[in-house]
């Protein structure tokens, strides 16, 4: 993990790029602050509950890189937080931008808009050549304009790293330019993500946003975007039965893996044994081994690698420090754990 | 909620069976006290964790339906669950049996052990012609047997329930006559599960395990387990983003949803809408919505149904309580969220 932070932050030092790690992947205030002491500008949170963790905490930058809906309590907490930390917010929608007026009331000044656009992902994201209009709006409200933001999100698949980091670069420079004619300024263009990050190097770009990188995963892997040897975080599972079929059942399942990965591929893997969760229950995980491979006894522990590591982080409330040799460090809390609102 | 505790313990008194409910649904003790209070015998609980939390809050009859492996920490927190409550393990391996002798040291007659059969789900659970000879193991180290149990997981299948149960019955059957054989009296006979206990009426069945009928869900609708308004459990999510395309985007992804589904039924549904969760990232769900039907707006929450509402549950630290009207009623706590271990 301490590699993986420092290997991250020299690429985006060496590309001229702020970094402001995305925090949903490790929840966990330690290692948000060893990412700020490595050099990143601040951070970004994916709910207000994970920001209002962190700021709390004294992290005194963050930017909620979300779709951003403030009614109910969600209007105090957003105002809150603005007094509280140096805070910026992404928003795509009119309604939106109206809801935030009366949310954000006197603090209207002191909260930065960053207009998400759709770079061909079709998640969330306004057209880019619409958010010009989008931020006069918000402008007009009383609103700051701080700039832009995408998440090149199909760029998660075989093959495609590098071209949707292409659709992300020109749909950037699209929308800095529709925000240039309302005489808007962008002085915020964000780009996303680990698998992407590599490719994300275009002039146009001021900040990156990954946050798999700290740990990475399997699908990291499979997609080239680290190596095996580079992944830093394992689900320590115990072997709980072996009645002689082509697996073991080990006991962590859905609760704990969130059954990420696919059936083809499997829901998570032991790479020292050739080892493949094939199937998962709640409780157990079904591993199975190559035929005539090592198998490991009952009661023993294996370390496992998941797909996404992301809600794998989210279902423990602790991190077990190891160094290289295995060595126990202590452990850490996941913090936000559960922020999901 | 309060019909389907209802409706399985009326199902259990007519067919003369004990009801010892799976807590691994609610995780809630308010919950597990209001199956006590409609006549259950007592609880089953999936890990030590989970028990212990149930056994804190005054539950004096818990049976860990888990192939136990008590090593390290565990094995005093085995010692000291035995000391507060009525104790029953699962164990289906020597090596297990071996490890319980010393993990429960003079408390070893005060748990009884339960022997889990492998019935056709092929998971764990040993042979049931065998669970005479791991039966005679477990006494001769001084350790107590007090029946045999299995989980007919085949039966979570379209058009397998009604098979599923036949098995299970002929499963429990054969290992209740090596007990016997053993000159053993199997007092439990416990089987699963919500899809097939309609049909797990088989004399030789003593107890019933069944867990998600107390909520409900896609999974078991589409088994024609349980009829749509037999749900009891829904995730309220916000509308925050609609671009136009052939979905909207709510705010339940993965850290919500564990992404229970699959691919081509997706990951979730809103009845009312005739929506469908089509696609989730972490913070986002795609809601593919029918074309010229209605469209929820920004800002509007929808009532999700889950496709396993297990672990659903176990991301959420609060249950918002309802009646049929929607009106809240207060909220409960789901006390072994987390629980893994």
């Amino acid at each position: 993990m301490d590699e993986n932070i420092r290997r991250m932050q020299d690429f985006a030092d060496l590309h001229g790029k702020q970094l402001r790690p995305h925090v949903k992947t490790h929840k966990s205030i330690d290692i948000g602050r060893r990412q700020i002491a490595a050099g990143a500008v601040g951070i970004t949170a994916g709910t207000i509950g994970e920001a209002e963790v962190f700021a709390a905490a004294g992290f005194d930058d963050i930017f909620l890189a979300y779709p951003i809906w403030p009614t109910g309590g969600k209007a105090s907490r957003l105002a809150a937080l603005a007094a509280r930390t140096r805070l910026r917010v992404g928003v795509e929608n009119v309604a939106a931008v109206d809801a935030l007026v009366p949310a954000l009331g006197d603090r209207r000044g002191s909260v930065g808009l960053v207009i998400e656009v759709d770079c061909g992902a079709h998640r969330s994201g306004i057209a880019p050549h619409q958010a010009g209009r989008l931020a006069r709006c918000a402008r007009a409200r009383g609103l700051r304009v701080d700039g832009v933001f995408t998440y090149p999100g199909h760029g998660g698949r075989a093959g495609s790293r590098e071209g949707a980091a292409r659709d992300q670069a020109v749909a950037l420079r699209a929308a800095v330019a529709a925000l240039a004619d309302e005489g808007i300024r962008a002085e915020v263009v964000s780009a996303g993500s680990s698998p992407t990050v590599a490719f994300s190097t275009d002039d146009v770009i001021t900040e990156l946003r990954p946050g798999e990188y700290v740990f990475n995963d399997v699908d990291n892997h499979s997609l080239g975007a680290c190596e095996l040897d580079q992944i830093g975080l394992f689900v320590a599972t115990t072997v709980v039965s072996d009645q002689g079929h082509d697996h073991v059942v080990v006991d962590a399942g859905t609760k704990a893996l969130a059954r990420e990965g696919d059936p083809v591929r499997g829901w998570g893997q032991v790479p020292a044994l050739g080892g493949v969760l094939s199937r998962l229950n709640e409780y157990h995980g079904f591993l199975r081994l190559p035929a005539g491979g090592a198998r490991p006894p009952v009661g023993s522990v294996v370390p496992l690698v998941p797909h996404h590591v992301c809600p794998v982080v989210n279902s423990f409330d602790e991190l077990i420090l190891t160094d290289r040799r295995g060595s126990d460090l202590g452990t850490w809390t996941v913090h936000a754990r559960g922020r999901l609102n």
